[in-house]
């Protein structure tokens, strides 16, 4: 049962750790910053793995599985890659009884490791491209760490391909921030911009980061996921050539992609509340529950729950009936909101004779009837969709209304805890140093949607807000998780 | 393209190494025992873990993750675990850059992390019994490696469950190596002997450890998974008690049982040939090839064959084409041998103006014309299960005839390559310990199927055959994977 919840407007910090510990999603391990999944929240991940994992496959991409450990050496080989990564890796020194001759670091991710396999794979040009993504866990030793969002070691997926031209590449780049996007749109109903990095925020060893970036509902941003052009960096690093078509020998051309368990945190933070968590239907493992009013023939009651119960599971809808008599009917809603299932049907022996029943809505709260004669299957399955559009609905607009253009720096700071700001930026890493000491916000992304950028001028040049200096565009701005 | 395979006959142990390398399925990394899993063998895992996930689930299961660190104070809580798993551990000292308080163990198998969990979500009989599974990866330090059935690093699963009553927990341990037992023959057509292991080979931390065991095709054993049960070992190293019905404080009684990516290996050993990878088509992610004949009429043809798959895809069986010109068919047969795809459809002009296809099985070579009209798609799945039933029928008999009783020690040592030995044994350690140093067997188990013990009167007293010591009973012994 829930342990009390701390409402958002009182602590949204809290509101999100109470909320992560009350609904059983995750707990933190005696191991400094490693989570411990609960079933709840670990079913989440299952059927975001099934919904990705069908859409990289659809286009055209395989699973494999590669080492967790990856050589000092290996690490070293990308100049850029050990600077971002090795400070902060798990070291293995000692490995059956005995010291190792050399360390071994528990992959960050692993392009060093997934790049020596592909040296030896790759010849020639009917070698690519090769189009390969891992699930497993990775390692990252953080020192400030929250549940789901930032922990040691957690799950993911990383793509790693290879291609023959720079333009694959960059094809294959946005292909998958694209996937990433409809994925958090379509399944997580959760609204996202898709855009570039800047070269301060882009992944350690890539030319190009693109990103997807959500704002959560206290107005923070949260990066989703990234896509990164590696260009020949890797290649070369790893010395991995192929033969081109036209028989000259070239390095080839490389993106990496991925998204993590971060992505729970970000959907609890998207559209939860101070009962518990909010799920859209297409990612709740257990989208309806049917709580029977046990009074008068409770048999028969019962009985007409299982039936509805599996009348639904046999429309593809994921229905449960919890017709236990040792809890309240009052008792078992406040349990099955705080777990997310997106619709309660309630039934009594009245809206048996009555021939209906009653479904309250999740995300909203709604109550509506519902006709128990050859359309219920339909009506379910309708008020689900329903809720997965809505609740989509609901998060663009808290989004829209909270992105802003600023001109001023001191309009900047005034809003900079009011959500996405849109600003005129000089292009210079040290103006974004500065904003960022003075403010903590960050250059969240260069949007590269179209629409977006012509919705707010973004081409036009201007002043940088912050230097002063000439700006050839804007970006947008705000403080991040 | 398959490079050469050594010929069972000649050299069984090359034949596997040449197998897995020409098919693509794992290769060594730069890591001392790690392997890479490439995409035609990590196919095999996901429809292993397809099936397995499904029966987890319709037994009660939940999935959930654990830490992959377990502090060092955690493996010495339990005094059989540390002495079992510690020397085969690889250990992290270093973390973010500095040295760590306490040393981290990358899990083995993670009882004792697990428990340190059971122990706080645990309070009551209501919380009884958990019933959580774990898909991870393990590390045991390997001195001597084999791809898949040997490794450093691996893929499994880990069941962990909590129980209020030691029968409960028995009844777990049963139904989980049932369960394994159903998936080796049902999915991998891969007949298994199930039983109880000697106190020698079970489990560290075990009361008690049941098993399958299969024959090789070289009639060597191989463990293909366990069932432990844990007693009360881990609830008491974690002091992990709860309340009982009648309001006593008890330890919970634990169970695990674990799979790994070693039944990929096992899959291969039991199965394939000399032109390559025999795949039962349950665990084929591509069940059929439809290699197009390019004579004549070369895009009817190509179309033909397209129409044909995804005719066989509309119909739940999983079919491709490879209608590419740079290979000849017979590049394309030998190929897909190699790969192991169940079924080979063959089609030319003059099979499409007499409305038939070729189909050839792999596993027995077999051909046979197949009729192109609207019993086809039935034609196929039928030859799919025949294929299936078949696999396992061969493997049987093979077994079969290669179980013996043995009744003297002399006989032992001759047969003893000749597959499984029933034979009498004192049911102490130190002669187990002498017949494996003397002949490299071990006792694989003490079946304890019912018809296998009556087929082999295994419950007759008699005299041990290495000691003379009287015998309550036989049990299988074999050398072993």
């Amino acid at each position: 049962m829930a342990d009390t919840i701390t409402p958002r407007e009182e602590d949204y910090s809290q509101w999100y750790i109470d909320l992560v510990r009350s609904a059983k999603l995750a707990d933190y391990s005696d191991v400094r910053g490693c989570m411990v999944i609960r079933p709840n929240g670990y079913a989440i991940w299952e059927k975001m793995q099934a919904a990705l994992d069908g859409m990289f496959k659809a286009t055209g991409h395989v699973n494999a599985y590669f080492p967790l450990f990856i050589p000092e050496s290996y690490i070293q080989k990308e100049a850029d890659h050990i600077e971002g990564f090795a400070p902060e890796c798990a070291v293995v020194t000692h490995g059956g009884g005995e010291e190792l001759a050399e360390k071994l670091y528990v992959r960050p991710t692993s392009e060093t490791v997934i790049w020596a396999s592909y040296k030896k794979w790759i010849q020639s040009y009917r070698d690519l491209p090769l189009l390969i993504n891992q699930w497993a866990n990775v390692v990252r030793w953080e020192m400030r760490t929250r549940l789901f969002l930032r922990t040691s070691e957690f799950l993911w997926q990383e793509g790693h391909t290879a291609h023959a031209t720079p333009e694959e590449a960059q094809d294959e780049v946005l292909r998958m921030i694209n996937v990433y996007k409809t994925f958090a749109e379509e399944y997580m109903a959760m609204p996202v911009l898709i855009g570039r990095k800047t070269d301060s925020e882009k992944f350690a060893g890539a030319d190009e980061t693109w990103c997807i970036e959500a704002m959560m509902q206290d107005k923070k941003a949260l990066q989703a996921g990234t896509s990164h052009n590696l260009g020949q960096n890797f290649a070369k690093a790893f010395d991995c050539q192929f033969q081109s078509k036209n028989g000259t020998l070239e390095y080839v051309w490389a993106t990496s992609w991925g998204v993590s368990t971060r992505l729970i945190g970000a959907l609890i933070m998207a559209h939860s509340d101070d009962r518990g968590l909010v799920l859209p239907p297409k990612l709740a493992s257990r989208q309806v529950v049917i709580v029977p009013i046990l009074r008068g023939d409770k048999q028969a009651v019962a009985e007409k729950a299982h039936a509805l119960a599996d009348e639904l599971n046999s429309n593809g809808i994921h229905a449960f009936v919890d017709d236990s008599e040792q809890n309240s009917p009052g008792w078992k809603f406040a349990e099955y909101e705080l777990q997310g299932i997106p619709v309660r049907l309630e039934i009594g022996p009245r809206d048996i004779s009555s021939n209906i029943c009653i479904a309250a809505r999740r995300d909203t709260g709604e109550k509506q009837q519902i006709a128990l004669d050859d359309t219920f299957a339909a009506s379910i399955s309708s008020l689900l969709d329903a809720i997965q559009q809505s609740m989509f609905k609901s998060a663009l607009e808290f989004r829209e209304a909270n992105t802003r253009e600023v001109s001023s720096y001191d309009e900047f700071k005034k809003c900079i805890d009011k959500g996405f700001l849109i600003a005129h930026w000089d292009g210079r890493e040290e103006t974004e140093a500065k904003i960022k000491e003075e403010t903590k916000a960050t250059i969240r992304l260069i949007p590269e949607d179209p629409d977006f950028r012509k919705k707010y001028s973004m081409d036009e040049p201007g002043i940088c807000i912050c230097s002063g200096n000439p700006s050839k565009g804007k970006v947008v701005f705000a403080k991040a998780y």
